[in-house]
């Protein structure tokens, strides 16, 4: 539990740290929705912003005057208990309201939370306010990721910053970490914040295995698609063969080959590939390919979360062989809040670690990420097992 | 031929006149593009820009300095012989150049064109110069109905302005019109400006009809409705029939049954319907069914031609039962000029008039606007034939 | 008018030959759709039989024994008039009732027919027989077609037949013939059976032509190919050009390129080309481009039906410029039979004469076939005029 | 290990099994393909001929003279080692080869084959055989319900047969059987023949949970329709509420609401329901909503194969929580076999049990059944667990 005092410093460096992500956008990039999985960054900011109006601010803070009546309908994302929300893939479509209306908007909500929490002392309401925190840093994720889709497939390929570290190098020596066949704890233990989907800790039986110390780089991603990677059916699932051929993969998104070299678009803009970085920007499709054409495999998130003390993570997100499925007892949250996680629940992989896109204090030894198996524009990469 | 000092004057003016077109628009506004046949507003201000740097500037404007090398490839609508261009349905992905580079590229243009036009002697160039400022008056009226269909799609329903008149009334009794069999001479005889699609003067041979002196209005066509007229299948197209269906179609584009009443999104916002204005925003479809109803036709574009010296015209562009194609011994113009009208000729039809949203100086009676059958975001109407 | 005991021998003709066409077909022939477009020879064996039971049988013999009442639902094709039809994608999924029962179906209702006409006098009632005839015999014509696709698209390339004969060599000398300006009576007379469309008779003003006296050979065609025809763009509509590419199209409907020699599959199997024989199985845009290629044109159907007399025509239907309206005054028949012609007049081609697969006094020189301008799988050419 | 002898009469037995489920249908039967997921029955006998002569008699049979070359290419279903194959959508476009040359090709394989194993002493083609014969029989299944699917979706509803039982009804009451906590071995020893999907045997840590003795009934499914089941979106996944709406899903497949009452299409035609007997044809998503609304969950399939001595099976498929994932240790089989399983180890659920349509002697308490979420064409139930 935390102290409310805390909480709401938590809270304003939170929506703060939200609003300097943005600081080098021009307003045209708020706007934009190059795919369906990308939001515009406005959006981000409205719903971010909403969560709080609707969930604490709307039931619980006495004379809350809302900003807009027309913002719930605008700004929900997937919430079918609150009504009935724009579809997903046509936010691009929307210019209104105003970049400008939407911080007046996050001024507005965040001045109301300020004034709310100073008084309150409610444990339940403290709950909704930690984890519209968390919620709003997932967000920052989707923010820089989504930032990076919309500059990088401009055909101008602007650069976003010059000093966000993308690609920090991987330097120790690769090795396998070997562990033992028994019985594992796996799940968060619920001492401090954590989503529904980690719980509640359970026992996994796990045959002996190894894991390696290390993410799989760029240099050895490239000799994979040297030595035909993608060209070769029998290392994919039927699946991915067809989601290559169908898609015309031949490397990783935002790899472009520059006169016979390997370049990639990176949030400082489009740079040379640097071989002891951490390879990234792949699907789940790729991550199994390649496993299996090193004669590995990728671990399993359980595999990945009893080993975890003995390696270093957090740069990429990585995939893992779970699917992502319910903890034996688990039990979604009552209401809206229980479409946060559940609903989700099937034909998606868990990602374990975090990455460079991660803000601090968000991620953590039993958190499970989950995306469709052929999404790419997050930090993803992998690990081998065997 | 007109002198190049007036020209010039028509140059600067059209620049001018664009410009105040967006001035009511938040630069957001300016980015996105809800369906393919809308272009953003930033688009238009780019693309007419760049009609005069690739066809006059670049080839004939000794010493010009190229704005950006990257904008030819941005603003590139359909001239194939020009290089590749951005896909049409991409250009709402695209933020960058920013709103305001992109008028920097319009005044660095308008400057240079203004400069080498006051030493300019050469016709061929004036003609050049003349088609672009006709090829930017095109796109004037575009940006406004494409601004319409960006803000009555949004769900706010923003106002562009309070004093854009769409709908003036056509207060005149309704009479038929007729026609005499015969030879009647159709096309545009080159003494001033005009499209190729125009050209030449030829004689057609007309039965004898007659023709409305007034556009269908509002009323009649809930009239339509009322009688179940998207509902009787034997009244329209097999098409037609199709693209009812498959869209869902009840009302022109833009009306909203509000609690029983319709209403409609206008330039200056949701308003009611006024029963004596023209209808507007039609497909051919619906206004050739509206016509089958009312046990009549629409006129083919010659019987059009012919008579419009007898009735009003000009407030929405008129559907015809004419399919757009080449007249006799129809020449398109060489190099990436001739992309401008020749190949679209198929499947579309022509319309005839103009409308609220055309630019002064920019239709005549023998201009052939055409589109697509399923298209509504024109302003467009229709007058019966018999 | 024809008497009732020459068009009863007309009637047990037409049934025969249909039955005639579909000699050579394994029962499994009779069954697939392998596209939309293309309908199984079960269904025309079907459709073509309710149409005399709907029109004739069930509205006017008294006692008339309805052979299956859900006929009706299986064999209609789109006449919205008569009540829901299968989906025309669908056919192709309905192994039910089976080719056994259609023929029992066809015998039914040709004794039913025969045995009624015996007896009528009607003259209204033969019309309606006369009219069943023709649409029999369109049948045949698509009968014929969608045997070549459904053989020539399997990938063991079955022959229908030894001896039908796709191909006479056109063997007399290219000519251009010249046409006087001046005014035509195009259209039927109606002293005997045309269609509605071909109704009435009016005049059209043409301005001076040339128009081929021969067909386009497929070694013309094969030059146009050589010299890059299907690569530049500038050649063909724009929505040709992205049929081209959205299609990957490079040469004419069922030709192979077998070790650097065009073939083509024919109704007698795979066989090399004949440089000297009309091409054929070409879209309306090929058609188009190659004319422009040229430095020609297609004649208008007005143009094809003043000279037509000048010039053998009858193996290949000809795609014209013309798009496919209505005459001057047309009007569609009542009920049903009006749904035949009047719905389908947008957004698509006329073309003239006839092909090796139109059964005998089937067409005539003012009559109008009519096309969607990406078809390729009827037996259609092109002439040229300028 | 089975001795040859035995095996070759399980193989003619099994070879005439797949014939006689055929021996209802009219030829016409034979070719349709309705949708991707169900295949002509004329190709299931083809490709099942294909497995045996492509991986026993090729590579093995000494003089074996190969049917017909074409044939490799035609039956393939999706072995890429083996070469192109004929895409899958496209089998219904097949009327070539006629279901009379099918037949003759499986009488010279099963005839070749039996010729060849007479003599043959090597173990590992018995084992090819072996494999062969559990294809065949999973084809048989197969079979059985594309037969129901492509009569199922005919308007005629043909009957099948007059005598398939598909709903044995479970008359046993309703209880919960409660497993403890602890290790459970999970998979195939290998004694007998398996799939290597089922292999290795391994550990399994299970906590304590109960699991129904008996299939959930169609009295109790329509009692989750009437209570708005398909309704209520926060009983689905938001996929599977996707896939609701998008299908407009209100009920099993097969269900038909005639005039208030449900009745279901089976191989015997339609028929009332009968309330007490195992509901099917449900999609994962439907099993899963169900559950939801029960208070329940679906079973693992760890936990279906701990518990499954306690209760009958047999008649359903059951739908698990599962996915479908490699055992540890999995290892494929070395070429074109090893297409059979492992790359169809994403996105799709694994299904216990077995179904009316199951050939004998074919599935086990280790068998591992997989399909997408969305597919219904089985005879798929559901197992309630808590």
């Amino acid at each position: 539990m935390i102290l409310t005092d805390s909480l709401l410093d938590f809270f304003l460096e939170t929506r703060q740290h939200t609003e300097n992500i943005c600081e080098p956008l021009e307003i045209e990039d708020y706007v934009v929705q190059p795919i369906a999985d990308v939001s515009p960054p406005k959006w981000h900011l409205g719903h971010s912003t909403w969560f709080f109006e609707e969930f604490i601010l709307k039931p619980h803070a006495q004379g809350y005057t809302i900003f807009d009546t027309d913002f719930s309908f605008v700004f929900n994302s997937y919430y079918e208990t609150v009504g009935k929300r724009v579809v997903r893939a046509d936010r691009g479509n929307l210019s209104r309201p105003s970049v400008e209306k939407v911080y007046a908007y996050r001024d507005h909500v965040t001045q109301a939370i300020k004034n709310f929490f100073t008084e309150n002392q409610d444990q339940k309401v403290n709950d909704l306010l930690e984890i519209g925190i968390h919620h709003e840093k997932q967000h920052q994720e989707l923010l820089l990721t989504d930032i990076k889709y919309i500059l990088g497939n401009n055909p101008l390929l602007p650069k976003y910053s010059e000093g966000f570290e993308e690609h920090s190098i991987e330097r120790h020596e690769m090795d396998w970490i070997s562990v033992d066949e028994g019985i594992y704890d796996i799940g968060h233990n619920a001492d401090s914040f954590c989503y529904d989907n980690e719980l509640g800790r359970h026992k996994v039986y796990l045959h002996s295995y190894k894991i390696a110390n290390k993410l799989v780089t760029n240099s050895e991603y490239i000799a994979f698609i040297d030595a035909g990677g993608y060209k070769k059916f029998d290392l994919w699932h039927a699946e991915g063969w067809d989601w290559v051929n169908a898609n015309n993969i031949s490397a990783p998104l935002y790899w472009h080959d520059v006169e016979g070299t390997w370049q990639h678009y990176t949030l400082n803009g489009l740079q040379k590939i640097d071989g002891d970085a951490p390879v990234t920007h792949l699907s789940y499709y790729e991550a199994f390919a390649f496993a299996q054409w090193k004669g590995c495999r990728l671990p399993t998130e359980f595999e990945w979360e009893a080993a975890q003390e003995c390696f270093p993570w957090g740069k990429r997100w990585e995939w893992t062989e779970s699917a992502y499925l319910p903890y034996p007892g688990y039990q979604k949250a009552d209401g809206a809040l229980g479409e946060y996680n559940g609903k989700f629940m099937v034909n998606q992989k868990v990602l374990r670690g975090g990455s460079v896109a991660t803000p601090k204090k968000h991620t953590r030894s039993t958190y499970r990420n989950f995306f469709q198996t052929g999404l790419r524009w997050q930090f993803t990469g992998l690990r081998l097992a065997k």
